[in-house]
């Protein structure tokens, strides 16, 4: 499989749940109910890590994070693409947003500003 | 700003973090703690639709997504690159483990075993 | 064990965690990501499920529902505790808010409304 | 009001619904994503937290946490009631579950066991 862009894993995806007629599973509320699911499996690997094992992350914990990052974004690229939304331009226009919202001047290590956002 | 991809994506956000001394507060538990929420907010959009509102989403709707999926790729992409985790190649070999788990023969419409991985 | 009510599964787990030595585990961003993570496995179980098998949930599907619901509620008091909030109470409060916030006359079968809170 | 109890919370929701004609939005999709929603916003008071305003969270923090605490509650509730789940029932059975699952002796101070149920 030749994936290297959110594009490419787009169609990947399109076409895997063409081939299992998954299409009908793949409304958007199912979707994010699934979306929910995997934030929770990422969640659940780091829940009872010290600081020490968040340093050194075991390899055990690291291919689980890798998996779960993985499928995070697999569901976040299908629901976009289900949406018709072109998630890397998304992402563009949010980054511009935020450079306006936290200008460096009034941000630069202010936590408090940050968290009132 | 010139964004088309995830690598792009990536090293923004840390200049972004940079410039405003952020990386104190992108723990790993912290960035997890924004990635549920954004995927919560995202959910919300959503919530209360009906199967009609669904179909064709209002204008405000769809922005709010926009922002809400491009919020949650942002602290995928940030998450990610703190572990020093190719969030592509994680991609890739997920969707090459789905390919050997779900034979497109067993798994044609079939929601009672996708429902049991 | 004893328990009808939010104030026994407060003591049941304040005493599980002291004996086990698992308070230093129980820090609040620890709880929150473990409370995320059992909303995850909730959403899991009703994810894929048809209108039909949600009208009749399964007996397995019902057991896991069931596992999960408390898992969510085990977490919520575990947190309330910690910040010494009552849980109760706060949810009184907060019934309260929402009867001034909906009156009945305007958000009778009132999606929209609703949906903009 | 008088709430004194889950049970009381269970029939002012089912009340709060009936009067204003909500059952019709009250699937348990929606819930869920509700639910989720909910969890993100409480999980928003803590993300950027630091260790010393989080000894002595600020009154503001508090009401924001007691208000998202209850919602979390109240969904949860709502939930329930819709399984026909009895909460304070399926949170003795966890309980006694997790007492056979970790037993004192060896879970304690246990990060590791823990981790890997």
């Amino acid at each position: 499989m030749e994936l290297n862009s959110i594009e490419d894993i787009r169609h990947a995806l399109r076409e895997f749940a063409d081939a299992r007629d998954w299409e009908q599973f793949h409304t958007i509320k199912n979707l994010l109910l699934a979306l929910n699911g995997e934030v929770g499996e990422l969640s659940e690997v780091f829940q009872w890590l010290s600081d020490g094992e968040l340093e050194e992350l075991s390899v055990e914990n690291r291919i689980r994070a890798q998996h779960e990052l993985a499928d995070v974004l697999l569901y976040l690229v299908r629901i976009s693409d289900k949406l018709d939304i072109d998630l890397i331009q998304a992402a563009k226009e949010k980054l511009e947003m935020n450079a306006l919202k936290y200008p460096v001047a009034e941000s630069k290590g202010n936590a408090t500003k940050y968290n009132r956002r």
